[in-house]
């Protein structure tokens, strides 16, 4: 179990911690919010969930989720953006590639005109 | 392998896949940003520090990413926080159970006065 956890490079545990409150082992976060002009066009929202779907395989990340907001009443809660996207990259280094791979420029060639705003916020632990 | 890789709840790999470009399995993204009063101020810091390790603790939180921001000269980046603080929930209800747990509410007891400003994203894939 130990080398296969490792072989995410995400998660360190131990075989008796397993699944809750694990530290995430040393990665850098990429974690971008897109307000599409149109949220509720179902042919814009397929247009940049085709484009993400792409953008992900840039050979540098390691993992990736692409969510969409989960709604709350609290006011410290923004749930406006459209579309939650986060990277998991090895290091700085490895974002550095990354914002330059013709992968991640043809995907903001194709798609920027969907969105009105983004904002992004890259973590390292 | 596979039996290792879904205890942590959070990474969808095949063998051959393995490291590189896996989508996390579903999971709830709750991201915090934090934006202290005094940002270098140690004794704020080891203190808020102190609190986000207590915080971690509260059960229903599979993995945890508590990082700090990586500075760019991009518009589009927004590295201004103090602290960025991902839990990783099984879902919807166990993110509910974590807002009113014991320990999330003497977090926000004792280290709400650290801060100035938080915002939270909360997102599912």
């Amino acid at each position: 179990m130990a080398a296969g956890l490792a072989a995410t490079g995400l998660v360190s545990v131990s075989a008796t911690t397993e699944a809750a409150n694990s530290p995430m082992k040393k990665v850098f976060v990429h974690h971008v919010f897109f307000w599409l002009k149109e949220p509720k066009n179902v042919e814009a929202r397929k247009a940049f969930e085709k484009g993400i779907h792409a953008l992900v395989k840039v050979p540098q990340i390691q993992s990736y989720h692409i969510g969409t907001p989960v709604e709350s009443p609290r006011e410290v809660v923004d749930d406006s953006f459209t579309y939650s996207y986060i990277a998991f990259f090895k290091n700085s280094a490895d974002q550095d590639i990354y914002q330059t791979h013709p992968i991640h420029l043809k995907f903001v060639e194709d798609c920027q005109h969907l969105w009105e705003k983004v904002i992004v916020y890259d973590a390292i632990n």
